[in-house]
């Protein structure tokens, strides 16, 4: 039983809201229940160093937690001067999998910066992040497109991820913060929407898992990544 | 005429939205028009090295504006690796005007941090956290009192705060971004909801002012910052 | 009464000296009692970044604390890693308050760094920087035209600072440490030597105030600064 | 056909090197082919402060790169005066697969450091870290027993990483640079002796992989991790 | 022939101000011609973590040149966010040259720290900076025995600091920057008031140099420092 | 008696192993007893920017230390943030050495860099740093040349290190840490293979030294470097 009441593959409520802040070239707060993540879209004109002249665009991203995103106060990262371990894999990860939706040629000389500002933590704010990430940069490709900026879609296609796990011997979906925070194992997982895998990040926090218990698990991705892009195609009609 | 079409004396809607997440002590939204600050107040035992010892409490504010919270999108402070001068004035201007609402007595070896966390950015935001602070210690210090963690009551009063300018000649009240990066002086003034000064931080941008216009600024600030209290008070209620 | 024995508006004695070190094109020690700033003016070909190209100069200040120039040692910024708040604070006032005296176009495509040393402290040391570095600035702008780098005057007019505040329920001009420590409201203003303001930042410590005594304050003020900048001329004559 | 001539599922020669300096509880030198890691393994007593009093070790890793053990040389990080992104994330992911194989409560209130500093780099230096720093920990370890810092040995048992990926289409095992630098996709595997999973880490840097590749990968990773967890138990007798 | 029409044995005019600022417990202005060095001594109860318990005192220092105190200007340390490899080198000279002078038992368990800011700059700073910070610390431990933090005189005897240099072939003494930034060899010498070494620093910058010009340069050195050490008595009394 | 045995002139086993790592372009590993410092020299095109359209190249050194380097584990320099006063001291002095035995005009417009990487410290880690980063940079000289980017070799001639001091009233020669850690006096010599000085930098530690001990010590310098020379000379051929 899981402590929401929620069955294994059940998923928590999605809202995505499009245009959530004014001067974003896509602006979009997801929110997996609980957790609500600001997703912004920044694009520039001309690309980092070591992409100068080779005809292509570039996509990163940053990622925060507000202070008091969470139930007991952190540091400002900006404060003690340095982003800690945790916000660069995390933003490390974001990057690369909004990067293998997007054409970098097509996108020509552009970058394009995807800022996922925690507002309030439940767990799973880094899938949160990229599920919404996508939506904010479809966003801002189409803004590139009607201003002229592009030609052609630069996108291949939508990304989304959720976070899987083993909790009390179960292969479960979407871990909230009760949950992750007890859970054996804690996978996150990246995917196309045809139902291919970017990035696969599992973790035993306490027990080593099985390849049996590994394959549960991605089943359980696919289900709910298949929802996450259904709820991203929805926003973006 | 303004920009807006606002008359001199005229502020922008406030909206003021409480428990706006879940785990701070307070946590208020405050929208200054389409300027929107997430304003989260946290509660911890114990104080800083300086003042350990002397039995009183301690309160602070840390500021920070989201990425895009702008026009164009500006350098995240954590990754940059510090602060700039801008926000470490604008969080000790605020720090010192909530310090001023309190009896740091009456608190007792208790700390609040406020994180003032600019979400969207149209002018004002140093008045506009300063107003949500409050509200959101406010909420802070009614949960101390909840929970036993203080006797008394050591708020001594509502503390708000505005922005007056000079711009094309007159003065006028709660300058927007088109105003306030064209007005000739710009002057942020902090009262107490007796009308009393806490903080008045004048600046000539272009041009020098002079007392006659440095009192007819203050005049503009006094009667927004009643509507401001006004605003806080039904908040609360 | 005040410590110093001195009467309400009675500011310290006020010593300007002119080419106090060898290399600087502007090189100013200035004392207000046992206060005393050394002010470096510093020129340079070429301009920020943001000013590249559109035919405009830029002034620009840094302002530092030989850490035993207090009473007791701080910390030496440079030895910490970063300048604290009131450093940053401190040295973008000043900056601002030059570049108000100074036509930037005039100046052209140099760049001007006053550096304000604080070699002993006695409170008011960011007034007495602001009044030296305007002395300071002016050799420099002398320096520049006679080697041909300007042709006109920069110059717009002289500007100095006095810090006032309300203390034991007067107000006072040119509070010195002791008063400095227990004022219940501190005010620093900068003006124009024909009487108008470029900055006014008052800061109620303890009691907030009303506006009767931001008159009074005012008014200490500008006869302060008027005295303030009588000791500029006679030094630069 | 791979280009160092290996079959898909043919791992590097893998020397292990124990006491390869003096100075440390543990140390070894893992050499996979052309990539040489030196994992020192330090014990202190005393835990983090966020252990204390729990009665409970803490094992943690960091990681670095010499910076010419790379094709072209890269900054120092201790010169740049940060770690970056890809450290952190090595030096994490090293730390958690290390504390998976010890009992906590068993080591006590000792603090064990793994320092893994790659001499020379040729692809598969976090995997070849984590092999290498197992054995050093062993070592550590039993020093600490023999110390008598430990009663009983707080080994859980082995573990091991290996890299497996998608190269031209096909899942091969252990990845030099030139392959690494050119794989679709590139998975770091961290496995118990007894074949369970500690962490699986898969990165798509071109192509999204399938289930069906990413199960061809975790089975040539099973065999790889096999012939590692031999290789540590023969250099530990 | 030096550009000074100094010869090769004669040292510039030094000059030493005590009690040049209000504060410290030791403050000594040195003047080596141009060069001009504030030198202050604090004392502080306690010492650093690793001297804790010992009974011991100890005896640090700090080193700055004011930004401007050079023909161009060079960055300020505490902007850069770091103190460059110069300034690490002089500061750990200068404690160690200074700790050399003093019994640390009989200091107990106090810290000294001497903070030497260059106000001008031509030539021989760090050998100024010795040589002054030696008077400010007899100050300094005058100061304790006066008020009784000492029972006996720590100070084993007086240190002074020379550059001595091979310029156009000759050994000469005391390099101006004129000198300074031609010599093949510059050399700084630390000795005791009874004519030892304390520490001796050369550096070829163009030409390697003798075993006979080494010995050259240490007797100008010896006569140098006799001459210093009488200036500092003279000081004194 | 010194505690290895060895004689006051005797210096400790000396082995320069060439091409210890397959990239760089000079590869040292070189071993002084149980200190052991791999020294690699990598060539890259172009200077910095002081330097830029001079015609002439640089050679700059970075020094680090393992963390277990040592006996007891010391900070990470990269995880602290920032390079010790000791590792700036040490690589300004291996590059200044280097620096002096090349024709930097021969070189032309490239930049050298010595990485010198303490594997294991037990005393002289500097001047082991020097002795070997001499030898990497002449193998990085012959690729230059064999490569076409130099016509004439640059070098001037070999330069080695040594440490020597006073250890209990004698002076000895290549002092190990036992001794080192416990001299009255110790001082590196860097010399050309023509006995010429190049860096001599004496400290005393406890007690100052003489003019005489000061003579008796460099005098066992040259002989060590004689030998050094000779070992230098025989790796490379």
């Amino acid at each position: 039983m899981r402590p929401s009441g929620r069955t294994a593959q059940q998923i928590r409520p999605v809202t995505i809201t499009r245009n959530y802040t004014l001067h974003a070239e896509g602006s979009v707060l997801i929110e997996f229940g609980d957790t609500k993540v600001l997703c912004n879209a920044s694009v520039v004109k001309g690309v980092p160093r070591f992409l100068k002249g080779k005809g292509q665009g570039w996509i990163t991203a940053e990622y925060g937690m507000l202070p008091r995103a969470t139930h007991t106060r952190s540091d400002r990262e900006a404060a003690r001067g340095k982003q800690g371990g945790r916000t660069m894999e995390i933003q490390r990860l974001i990057g690369r999998s909004l990067r293998s939706c997007v054409d970098l040629n097509a996108l020509g000389e552009y970058s394009i910066t995807i800022d996922c500002d925690v507002i309030q933590a439940d767990g799973g704010t880094r899938t949160a992040s990229i599920t919404g990430a996508c939506v904010a940069l479809v966003d801002a490709l189409n803004y590139m497109r009607s201003n002229g900026m592009v030609k052609t879609n630069p996108l291949k296609g939508m990304v989304a991820a959720i976070s899987v796990g083993m909790y009390q011997g179960n292969a479960v979906a979407d871990l909230d913060y009760p949950e992750d925070s007890k859970a054996e194992t804690d996978m996150n997982v990246v995917m196309t929407e045809d139902g291919k895998l970017i990035e696969v990040q599992g973790t035993a926090e306490g027990e080593a898992f099985s390849f049996e218990e590994m394959n549960e698990m991605l089943v359980l991705a696919r289900n709910a990544i298949r929802e996450l892009v259904d709820a991203q195609k929805a926003a973006l009609n």
